[in-house]
């Protein structure tokens, strides 16, 4: 088993991922700045499905960072969540060009949900390859975020048929909350690396 | 020759070829959930490509992996069996989009064939560049997965004109016969390595 | 944290970015070549677009070869540097299917000039992250190109209102400043290893 | 200066290059055997491509492979030749879609030689960062399908305006040149590595 091989297809299918969402931004009809306005609801889409889609390239470069030991059985759950990852260019185009229609919001909402499940696969395996008391296993244990995502992603598609503010409200409040305490874990273990958060 | 360009290329490719289909899933007219119907021929043929092209990474990286020596006579080989894969996008929309009419599941089957017959190419020439009891050999000699697929896939063109239930059921059985022993390989393997299989 | 891996994503998707762009060059009507002369504009965006993200690409590479340690707070920077560039393509296509229009070209001049800022805070964390006179430390503090880049950039945007040719100017020279000295400074440090510009 | 990170981004842009010219390939409408046959030109077109682009990756893998020392005037030769090869794709499509057009072999032709200028142009930089009689001076010296190539596709651009069977058969004859020496050499250097060629 390589590791260095699987982190690098995967680096390679969520770099292609994150990028090739830009290619679903049609051109506007005209050179005008009037011309960018319809586009605005695809362009906030993006930003988000960006967001979450560097997300997943962080946690995922944070999960097999932490690995020594690696089997064959990880390879499926990989592509498992690379699969459902994949479809975030899709789920993204359609909300944008649908301005955020209740089907939409959910269906997106439910991409997610996938992948943060696959996710947490990926995680468990990952971690029955590796002893107990692992970092690895440490790291997930107390990963409480990785833990009621799919909770919170499950209110945002049951949102969605009530109201499109909420259900996106609480996409982009998930997204928030995967970018504002990594930097906080990262300080407080660059000044006290024996501190268990 | 340096193994790891090969690997990296490879990856690269496959990477590419693996999230591109999903370029291919057009946006349905409309943004409600009964827009996704349609869709759904073109969804499953997705979700059959991706765990094809997700085998043959995996088999890839088990090929590479156990390789010592490598030379010059193994690039294009690889490339071929590329080649091939790279179509796979292209075989994959058309059925999709034609609902799996009988030629667009005997082409879908005639690229599978190639990739396979390719596959077993590349598997030769890397068996040629080491000792003839390597264990790239051994696992060489024991691949019967790799010696029958070519002959189901044959079965699964010839099925096309006859019925697309029975095409289509093989090329997903194949799909599920790599899946399936692949873990118990490895979990045997886990277990007791000296037991040959 | 695993500079190899920040590195190998980035150069991903900055390889799809260099490369994307060219499926943005519609087939002409016709196949003789009077038909590819309405491609022009599109064509010479092409050019220059590559030219930056080239830039960005050598740029990026010197930055992260300059670099003996690494944190958890360059990841965000990085990937809003890949944010901004992964805009180019859309920017470029926008311009050149609109012949250069006003709007279009303060809107490329925008992604050039957020690229540039972000490029810089990825500079900083990186500089805070080392020692504060490591050679990276001092490469960034005599890095002139990157202090005056995103003013020539704003200059370009005020220009697009006035004279196409006058923003135009300013961007395509904008990169020959990064191309050509380039050469000159490694060129010296070739000959002269302790010699500080 | 950092060779694995040239690689890389060059394996990254040349795996998208031969792997988005799929994507070119319109789906055909209908889904019976007779809805391939006008697609017969563009796939043509594309497994030629395919086959160059192959090419160049093995060059350039076998030129890098053979370097030791690298230097900052190297990295924009390479962007050089890999903007070339990146209009691989409009050629190709461009050519296939309009059938072997005088104007469109004519181009692709040319699209073909600057690529070979430009990887000559590579090869001498980087045979100026290393010594003299270093092995990948030799090599470069008894190059001489390199230094031939340029002048063949000269011809095929020539004859571009009188047969396209003629000029075809000239593109195609190149690929076959780099195709079947360069197993003999690998051959040859694998039993004899002292004789040179």
């Amino acid at each position: 088993m390589n590791k260095n091989r699987i982190e690098a297809f995967s680096d390679g299918v969520i770099a292609i991922i994150i990028t090739i969402m830009v290619l679903e931004i049609k051109l506007p009809h005209g050179g005008e700045f009037a011309a960018l306005k319809p586009l605005l609801p695809v362009f906030l889409s993006y930003v988000l499905s960006f967001v979450y889609v560097g997300i997943y390239w962080n946690n995922h470069h944070h999960l097999l960072g932490g690995v020594t030991k690696i089997n064959g059985r990880v390879l499926w759950p990989n592509l498992h969540l690379l699969f459902w990852l994949s479809l975030v260019p899709f789920a993204t185009d359609w909300m944008g060009e649908n301005r955020f229609s209740a089907a939409t919001l959910a269906v997106y909402g439910f991409v997610l949900f996938m992948s943060s499940l696959t996710f947490r696969v990926l995680q468990t395996r990952l971690v029955e390859a590796n002893e107990p008391d692992s970092p690895l296993a440490q790291a997930a244990a107390r990963n409480w975020k990785a833990r009621l995502s799919p909770l919170f992603y499950s209110l945002g598609i049951a949102a969605s048929f009530w109201s499109a503010w909420v259900a996106g409200g609480i996409y982009v409040g998930v997204a928030l909350l995967w970018l504002v305490p990594e930097r906080r874990i990262d300080h407080t273990a660059a000044n006290a690396k024996t501190q268990n958060l």
